[in-house]
């Protein structure tokens, strides 16, 4: 089989599948049109002229191209055109993690029912196989567990933290390097890491989550002090996305969380992703390589079209909708900054009780003012909401300096010291 | 399409297989037979009543199961079942490296010719989706680089090592936990390690490659102050089967070697596996997890079942027969002991000299006596023939306690200190 392929968005992604496409020339793939808005600026000498250049989807839909491979991004209009794409009968591939999170269940239905196939390789991890390493190659385990590092920017900005480094002055590098966009609440928000969680979860774990119920946590609240006592835990900190199944319930975060330093999350380093996957048969597998950039993601859009070349379908692995809980069990860090004066531990130690939650350890390092000292407390394994109702009791206690933040600790391998 | 399996061993592999069918009774997926020698010793009660247990290869294939699961091990006769059923139009799936990595361009070559399917994700690596994942996830990239540590039994005793123990007493452990045959040659030997580096050339480098071509080295000879001298320098020591293409020449060699501790290489525990893969456009991929053991290497092999049961037929990547080269251009490791005496650095130097390689460092930790004293030499990148040449000029020097051991030093992503 052979297939004729349109690009529509000629970006950062979009030509560099074009670029591949002309300089591996994959057998049986053969680009044909690229669509985009105001197209002329667009054009490229190295592109073949046979490629029609064009800025009307409907001149793609009506042409005899038979697969379109969508690198617009954002909900709309690329939905639409995936959408009748596909009920055109055509194949699509795509990287958008946004429109395959919200309406991949509803898309993949849509390309069953007219004999097309949807490929979604580059929307998590850009060029790291995990989604055809799940579907071809784990599809034979019953995964219960994912842990990832699913966005390269705060995965960047936490990095160069560890090191030494300001949030701010980070997130204006990764700013200046084009790994963070102007407003990035997308990325440290913890949104686009989401996403990719949910389609994951939708491939491994065969669960159907929707977006907005797994509960999100920035990474603006990290500050420097929270490494130096991470470190003293034999931990650092990244923004991690968990998915878990335990029983019939499945639990799944985004969020900065602290990580064991002899774990693999914890030797990632700049914009790199990393996924850990825990299967029932083969224990835990481990991914890991370069999440984004236009031409390693490129590299999973063309490996897509060339399954599809090679006239393989979609794996289609049953997924049912499930109810999604954020209440880990998990050891937490509760980092407090307080008006030093007697009593403090008393009250903080009484709240937690309260909840029947165990204090574990208390760490405070030297050279702080009395004014705004910042010390760590650690508990032994409870629920989010119990530990949210602990520190509600003592939100207005006229000792605090601020606001306290509370991580979750990423269960160890081996017990902390 | 619904495929009627035919399972060909029911040792730890093929037993392992059908328990995950039983558990997870995958969709299209239909367990018909069992076939073992003396197969009446071998029946379980968990597997369903329907299934026929056999001790003829022919009722196999007289059969109307479709997918023969070849997990008997060895060339002969398992190879010639593999034949005959890809003959007779049944696709196979197997686990046997040994088989695909001599036979598989020519089994391949059979299945196509038959319309047949030859899947063997579980050839390598076990529950770890490389294959797929190069097969699916990174053919559009150009793979220029392979590393990878292929052999679990090898890396425990080498991580063992690296903690302290010395080689036969981890050696005999292994032995007891089963990770080590009675006669360990095929692992610590490499000959394990370079059938898997043959197949996973094929499908990443596209290169066909003779197994006896690729030089192997044993780890027998490393000894516990080898992983001392590494410590200075940066380094721990793990069996590394590496591949890499270079303009029009094909690099591979699998042996000990000295790996900095900065790479993922050196972070692989016990018997885990870990392959890292360059490409031109996606840079470096690295997938990690269990290489071995019934389970993980079951779940390999029904993910290729699954596949199958969706229609999906080989990826077949053009490969072209390749020369293999063992001259890599690396910095290596000497380790000399000595009877020592005066001027004997000098003649090293001499000898290394008359090759035009240049020494990088010296290093001596004192504590050990005049008779049989070791110490270490490093030197600029050589190739391993000019560097025996240089070693075999002071081959018969005799003040050599014995015979000097050299190791190329895995290029590090930081200079060396
Ligand atoms: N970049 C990465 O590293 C990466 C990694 C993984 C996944 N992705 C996903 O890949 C997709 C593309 O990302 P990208 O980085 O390549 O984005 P990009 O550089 O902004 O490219 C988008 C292209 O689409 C065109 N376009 C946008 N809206 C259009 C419209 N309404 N009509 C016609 N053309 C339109 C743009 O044209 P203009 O030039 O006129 O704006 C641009 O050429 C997104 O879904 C993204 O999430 C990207
Ligand atoms: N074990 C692993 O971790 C692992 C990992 C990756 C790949 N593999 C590969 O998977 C394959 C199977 O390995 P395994 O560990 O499952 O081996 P195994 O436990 O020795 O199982 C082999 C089975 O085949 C049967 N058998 C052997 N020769 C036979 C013959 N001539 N006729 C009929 N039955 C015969 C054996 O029966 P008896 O009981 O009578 O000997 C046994 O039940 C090998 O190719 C191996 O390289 C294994």
């Amino acid at each position: 089989m052979s297939i004729k392929v349109a690009i529509l968005g000629f970006g950062t992604v979009g030509s560099s599948v074009a670029r591949i496409l002309c300089d591996l020339k994959p057998q049986g793939v053969e680009l044909t049109h690229i669509f985009n808005r105001s197209v002329a600026r667009k054009r490229a000498e190295w592109v073949p002229s046979t490629v029609t250049w064009t800025e009307s989807f409907d001149e793609v839909l009506a042409s005899d191209a038979n697969v379109i491979v969508e690198l617009v991004g954002g909900l709309d209009p690329a939905g639409e055109w995936v959408r009748r794409a596909l009920e055109a009968g055509k194949s699509a591939v795509t990287g958008n993690k946004k429109l395959i999170a919200q309406h991949g269940v509803e898309l993949d239905r849509i390309a069953r029912a007219h004999g097309a196939s949807l490929f979604y390789g580059a929307a998590v991890a850009g060029g790291i196989p995990v989604i055809p390493g799940l579907q071809h190659g784990l599809a034979g385990d019953q995964v219960t567990r994912l842990e990832g590092i699913l966005n390269g920017t705060c995965n960047y900005i936490l990095s160069r933290m560890e090191e030494g480094a300001q949030f701010a002055d980070v997130l204006k590098d990764a700013q200046s390097l084009g790994y963070a966009e102007a407003n990035p609440s997308e990325d440290v928000d913890g949104y686009d890491a989401r996403a990719k969680l949910v389609i994951l979860s939708r491939i491994a774990l065969r669960a159907d989550l929707a977006v907005e119920d797994i509960p999100v946590r920035t990474i603006t609240s990290i500050a420097a002090i929270d490494f130096e006592y991470a470190g003293e835990l034999s931990c650092t900190i990244r923004q991690i996305s968990r998915a878990e199944t335990r029983g019939g319930a499945l639990l799944a975060t985004v969020g900065p969380m602290l990580v064991p330093k002899n774990s693999p999350l914890a030797w990632s380093r700049g914009t790199e992703n990393m996924v850990l996957v825990g299967g029932k048969y083969g224990g835990d597998v481990v991914f890991s390589g370069h999440g984004a950039g236009g031409h390693p993601t490129a590299v999973a859009v063309v490996s897509d079209l060339i399954t599809l070349a090679h006239g393989s379908g979609n794996i289609d692995l049953p997924s049912r909708k499930a109810e999604v809980s954020g209440e880990f069990l998990l050891r937490h860090y509760i980092r407090f900054v307080v008006k030093d004066r007697p009593g403090i531990v008393g009250e903080i130690a009484g709240a937690l009780a309260g909840e029947q939650i165990n204090i574990h350890a208390l760490f405070q390092r030297p050279g702080f003012g009395k004014d705004s000292l910042p010390f760590v407390v650690t508990v032994e394994p409870c629920t989010n909401s119990a530990l949210k109702r602990a520190l509600a009791k003592i939100s207005s206690a006229e000792w605090l300096a601020e606001p306290p933040l509370d991580l979750q600790i990423l269960e160890p391998e081996e017990p902390l010291k």
